[in-house]
């Protein structure tokens, strides 16, 4: 049996084998981009049918298809603090902007968090004539403290 | 003198004592709120003018508004791992998403990072039938490794 | 000003001082025994109401009174893995039964998590011929993975 | 030989490939749910007939039999501080309420400890029209300090 | 107030300049040697008659007396692995022959541990041509995993 | 060729399939109890003779025999803080009771530690009628500072 | 497929074994001699002439030519401080040296950082009689702080 | 008496005061820019003259001169992996680049390392119409493993 | 009451305006070089005459003297890697070469250990046409692993 | 291909089948005995010679041979702090004294630091009618920091 983790290597070699795009899967399997890009990865269970085509348009076999249906163990990064620059960049905005975010969160909403959990994820370039942005929309439900 | 993390933590007090908003803050000192809450916060400098614009407004000294002028050294996690709920819950973001917005850099740029120094901010709270929603945005500048 | 955590060992001396318990406390509030516990702990902000009934009780100051209202940067751990043994207990718990409660979890709801934000909890002393027994239940609500 | 820790792996693979759930297991073996799930996953030694029967259950060998009834080395973290969202909910209870339990362990019982030994686990869902929750009860022999 | 750490201070301290030993301590006050030493370095709490006596031989004060008798937070190492070499001689006992204990607790007495709560320690000096001995005897109550 | 860690794997396994106990082992090797679980678990050289007769009683071929002869890198414990609650145990004692033996040795000896390495152990069950007791016995020579 | 880790190790090896050197390659790829090192060593992409040309000289198959062309995930030290002396004089150098960069880039150019991604990296051996130098040349476009 | 630490938080809150460069102090020194900048935070040991001229300079005291001329404890990073954008980028470089001027050291000179004690460093902007440059030279004696 | 850490920092200070040396103080002491330093950096309790001697010529008061005889909680590094570059190498020195340094007192001596307790350590520059060397001399009785 | 850590695993399983010591290897190789013992523990490239001569007294092939005349990428401790207590008592030595020898060093030689790398360590047993003893010496040249 293949691990999902395992089954993320297998999609990132296929990928270069295939020269398929995520934004090809994500629109063969209906779902949008961040996630179906993250069910790949390992961190999200995908239905059978979308595991199914995802696998065959990557000309994977039935193991990897079943790895992408598993419940997963999530969390992703290689060590506590991320040594990936493009990765380490999003830690260094939590290190210098996460008090900032929390006061702005508090002062808007009140006593409680953006949830991870009901949330989605954007990853966009947006051209710019002073060099094309990078843009990361973090959208998840505000979750009150509340007993 | 007073350092900017005494700084910070006289706003915090202040903010509370005089009821004035992030908001408020950000509009008597004309530049986006996001920004002016994290340079109050100590993890950027102020220009003379703003620095006592916002000292004026929360009854604080001159040493306060020298304080926010000076060049900080930024980082303001408590530890390497966040243990406040509410900015966990960023650094949850990137130990679950983190490997699948690099791949999406990578696919819609290429070899290279959203810059966090190049970069704006913006919090929101968004309403929503379902639940308000807080929407974070990452704005960065693309910048591709370049020798 | 008081900062939470100095307000909380505040309240741990007046409670030896006055020999009031969290039950009064709690009692005098008007709120759950273990949410009044952990506000005054520093873990949550108290209305103005509350956070004066109880540091009157405890014949503490305004100043006191004040930092209850505050809004606290939460996480009272002394260090990643706590050393106190009554605490350490709880984090065996997660080390033991950490996955086995992800199993059921996964099992019985879903692709999700126990919410610790709209949450409560509660501590109690059990009667049992074979030893009394503390019987702590946490209570949150089911968070399904949504995009 | 197979290890307990490889012992688990094959049961979760198991239970992927024949459909049977940690309900039918307890059932089958005559223990509480969340105890098997706990022996099954590589936390407690199992005697030998609930062995075969579980392994039986799960079509799996003889070899995986003798793993569940090791003596087992306890503790299932991947790292001091859990990344999976699921558990670390579980551990940031820890981080915001374990000083509170032990203040209130120490006040309903006096100096000691709820033992994770003499313990006992239950997970159920219980309904709730404002949506429904995980409720976890954690039920361990109040041990006092005792020279 | 004075904390139960600043106390143990104070005693290392008033033994220096009293002369007073831990074993007249212990006399004193009526308990186990080991227990006394423990408690009046903050391990536990004593009752208020013993913190009485122990303060007054010590000629430390009423807030000294009222520290012995809180509730410790306990754990006194000033890190993970302890750097003084006299203490740093347990730590490689456990490196070095933990497994082993663990496997002779497990065949002597079957699945539990020895308890760190209900428990008692003793450190004695003996005698020995081939050079004095330090004998320390760790005594704790069998403890089986009973669910 | 096998490694001492292997062997140790080995032993255990061995262990399980042939039901002989390590008291077993120890007579039929002539050497305490402690000492030889130690040894059998890689962290003592055997003299060649007593390797040959432990490996023959499990049944093990000349390969373990000879690892079991090779000069150990000591230490067990798979992280600087064991999770293994029996093993746990013994870390907590170093935590709550290391300054009050530091102390006892101090005052009882002079300046100087126990020795880990002239050292014994023993590990016992001592019937009780309040229940029956682990006794540990940590027997090291006394090494005073010396220049 | 052969990960970018595995052609480094590949690399190293078929250097010893052909006796080729990183200028020989570095020539023949027609790129810098930094640039041409680090991506041979799994730190940058390589175009799939470039990759072509540097297999075929070090004698390494087409699996690894692919290898050298896919994205890295990026950072290649085996602990947060490096244990190799030669590495470590680096680490060495931003311990006691990283403030006064940092003073020296805010007094020459403002706010901002020396960019290490649109960055290149020169090492020379530089003769001199009182024994020869390392010269090595960071270089890095300037980022300020920009909103 | 006044520590080097102390010293260097007092050169940086005199030199907003008095508005003084670290490039008119090392003129005034007559020392390197950087050597001036490193000393003068600490990380090196000035003679007398040279503290007193610099401490004049920045209008501190003769404890503030004194301090300058003390042997220092080098080392000025608040953790092992800088948190500040401006110096974590210096880490990254090691991270990125270390073995690749491992490589291109050991190629160029033999076994050994770029000494970091006889060692000079630079720090320029450089114009550039693309953006101008940040180039830091670190030069450093080639010292060879020698026996 | 002084610590002894206090101690030792007022020793470091007494040295710089007395301009007494650590050879002076070992002379006036009567002890060796090495053990009267790290005595006076608290690393040793010193007996009263010597305290007393080497208090008047650092020209301390006796609260002082009183530290220098205190029991010493020892271990002196800032982290568990030391970051000092004169320190360091010390660390550099096991890391590369502890392995080899256990081999050979394995093979020249059996299986135990150079004592840390029963030890001397000395410190000196011996001159050398190449350039002066520094020696330091570790010379601990030799312990056998003796049960 | 072999690399030097699998060949350092090698040279240990060689000599116990082969019964030859460091000493012998160290003669036939003509280098000195703490040197020849690093270096075939991975730490030092040997010449081809040297490689070979050692290899075939072992017993041991071509590949070992080559992988003794490979670069090292030096660093042989399993973690940050050892845990074999022969390992250990150096590091201890480094926390326990560490501060003193820098001192020493600063006192004799002025501001610099012991080269480790431009230096030589001998292990020697010295017969002692108290008990042997182990005396290592580490000779290294000094190095003045030197701008």
């Amino acid at each position: 049996m293949v691990s999902k983790h395992e089954a993320a290597e297998a999609v990132r070699e296929a990928k270069v084998r295939t020269g398929i795009t995520w934004a090809q899967l994500a629109e063969a399997v209906g779902k949008p981009l961040a996630w179906t890009t993250a069910a790949l990865l390992g961190q999200h269970p995908m239905e059978k049918d979308d595991a199914t085509t995802a696998a065959a348009l990557l000309e994977l076999g039935d193991d990897v298809a079943m790895a992408f249906q598993l419940q997963p163990s999530r969390g992703a990064l290689e060590s506590a603090v991320p040594v990936d620059p493009t990765i380490y960049r999003l830690y260094e905005v939590v290190q210098v902007y996460g008090p900032t975010i929390k006061e702005l969160i508090h002062e808007q909403c009140g006593d409680g968090i953006m949830s991870a959990i009901n949330f989605r994820l954007d990853v966009r370039r947006v051209p710019d004539p002073a060099g094309d942005r990078v843009v990361i929309t973090l959208d998840g439900k505000y979750l009150p403290y509340q007993w």
